[in-house]
């Protein structure tokens, strides 16, 4: 580990990293459920020290890391694959196509990165009750991993999530609670839980150490390319902490002077669940009211993270677009059939944005890595793809009755 | 890669690379679906090349590989996570407990490692259409490799195989053909189908790189265990093939002076899918007349390589035992709940033989590491554990009506 402090991304007030828990004391003062973070709480580490001390040889990735390795979890999570995809490139006129398939993480989404990070800041603190808001992967994602530590979870989530999450976040032993509302309610909630009874609070964005965890798939991005920085990074993007997290790893890389410039991160939303991308385009930020999307992971009304996700795309001269729900599932099998792999639905958003970006007159020319972040695993929703695919018909054992 | 030749297991005959495909052109006379392979093929390396120039520090897993790295598929598989399960091993008085998380290929098994190399053995070959029978697992395995590769997947799966499963596989566009009947009758058709209409047979065991792709979770154990040999093995046994692959890890590394021992091999099966468990028990085969089990990985009339799984038994010291569908859900919940590990039953089958064993006279006494083989994903199959758990129903958003 490198020291750290906190340091607001609104007032750029630093503090000592025991002096604050969640928000600027300062600038979280005026926040309240149902409005975006003003400033978020950001590591930053000793900078010099990462740079003295980091060898691509044998890449210390606890250096970048802000939480002691002896409070980390014993479940393994991170370092999932990234793989070529030339056949799906190809049809896409992107020479250097790669899949970050975070669908391999324990739970089955890069929401286990977060989760990690801020159980290892519980067990810290000696705080035995992680509580969380979740579309349903977060949920999961705690639940699994204070399974492995034997922390309790508490888990607020809407009653709509698919059962497979359900299903999961039960079976690892968390004390879920289905909410008669939405994600954003089920995120008041558990600030109101935590705020009055007590236990450490995961909610993205709203703990800083979310985006910490989740940075981890962009520096792992960076060395699984041989240490080079993607031409362009396509991300799936609700609260946008995701997005939050992937160029953090890239701003902590390029501070410490490992790289000498940011990937393009492009930022793609659900069409029903846009506020961030038209907060991109218009510079004023207003609620995506009705998110119906069938991208659940990513049907947000409003995002946490919108303020740190469009500094995000404007700082890596990035872009954002929007995809329809029927985009999403078509790029999904595209994926699945060009690539093997499987992801879910908001997982597919990104390949759906990129898809849409080439057809049109910004498409990417360069030859350098494209990469797209494929989120969650497809099996978290297996009934999505069925509104596009049916399984064939049973037959007798006979080879004579086949005509394939 | 390291030359290799075939040698029988049954008849010991020794045959080059190019001059079989499938089974001993002599024992494999006498074979007919509906009885276990009397003998297989197993790829013999130059053993003494391996040992000269396997180095630890850089290890070159490919020294055991049977096809040229220039076929392999681009979708990275297998180097899963093994996870230490302190928690769950104290309950069961083990000291050093490990679960190698083999859900965590892009498929969501243990069989993409299969899959991975009949596939790059396809290409080597010049032939671009596989054809299978699976219980799923193995099919949506194939359906991935070669959705990465571009080649054809042919597949034949019984019409009761999870949804999840179908869904998969169809998805990643492989030609499905679900069968009424069980997995035997499509194991026979899909023999029937590439004698007369051609294409490459992946069924497992009769192709004989089924094994070795299966091997290569072994030789990951032994090194992610620092190179040592585990004390026991737990692997929970349908057609027999994955024990069998293990084995050949363990046995490939001993014969190449790396290791002085194998692990014990503990093969779990289910109480009505129990062919091998009665073999090695009695010495005398017959079918599992109606296998059952919930866990339908592993429900087998025939098991395909009986005779190879008895052998990787005795020669490891190890033993089998069968469990009962209730306890392999239990194992299912104690899995999730203590280490944040999600397996399908199958996989749960080989935790529930762990703790059948330790509440019974010949239970592990050893300090040495254990390890559970995980062999899919939870995610498959999200009714299995919906026995056992159920949902808690929604309530309002309001923190005054919780009594948590």
């Amino acid at each position: 580990m490198t020291p750290f402090s906190y340091r607001c991304t609104d007032c750029q007030r630093t503090y000592p990293r025991t002096a604050v828990r969640y928000l600027c004391p300062e600038c979280g003062k005026g926040y309240r459920p149902g409005i975006p973070l003003v400033g978020v709480l950001e590591a930053v580490f000793d900078y010099a020290a990462i740079r003295r001390e980091f060898d691509r040889e044998r890449p210390d990735w606890n250096l970048f890391c802000a939480v002691e390795p002896e409070f980390h979890p014993p479940l393994p999570v991170g370092n999932t694959p990234l793989a070529r995809a030339d056949r799906l490139g190809a049809g896409l006129g992107v020479a250097s196509l790669w899949i970050k398939n975070d669908g391999l993480n324990p739970s089955g989404s890069l929401k286990d990165r977060a989760s990690f990070l801020v159980v290892a800041e519980a067990r810290r603190l000696g705080i035995d009750l992680v509580v969380a808001a979740s579309t349903g992967n977060a949920a999961s994602a705690l639940a699994a991993v204070c399974a492995s530590t034997g922390t309790r979870a508490l888990i607020f989530v809407p009653e709509k999530a698919p059962k497979a999450k359900l299903v999961q976040m039960v079976l690892y032993g968390a004390q879920v609670v289905p909410i008669q509302g939405t994600y954003d309610d089920a995120f008041a909630l558990s600030l109101e839980y935590t705020a009055q009874r007590g236990g450490l609070n995961r909610n993205t964005a709203y703990h800083p150490l979310t985006i910490e965890g989740k940075k981890t798939a962009g520096l792992e991005i960076w060395a699984q390319l041989g240490y080079q920085v993607p031409e362009a990074i396509f991300v799936s993007v609700g609260d946008g902490v995701i997005l939050g997290g992937v160029h953090k790893a890239f701003v902590d890389l390029q501070r410490a002077g490992l790289i000498d410039r940011l990937p393009r991160l492009i930022g793609v939303q659900a069409e029903s669940s846009d506020a961030i991308h038209r907060y991109v385009q218009t510079g004023v930020y207003s609620d995506a009211v009705n998110p119906t999307t069938r991208a659940d992971s990513i049907s947000v009304t409003c995002p946490s993270n919108a303020h740190g996700a469009r500094r995000a795309i404007q700082e890596s001269r990035g872009l954002t677009l929007t995809v329809t729900d029927a985009e999403i599932l078509e790029a999904q099998a595209q994926m699945a059939g060009q690539s093997g792999i499987f992801t879910e639905p908001a997982g597919a958003a990104a390949l759906a944005g990129l898809v849409k970006l080439q057809a049109g007159p910004d498409r990417l020319v360069g030859s350098g890595p494209v990469v797209i972040l494929a989120t969650g695993h497809g099996l978290k929703d297996v009934e999505a793809p069925l509104s596009r695919i049916s399984i064939p018909p049973a037959v007798p054992p006979v080879l004579d009755s086949l005509t394939l």
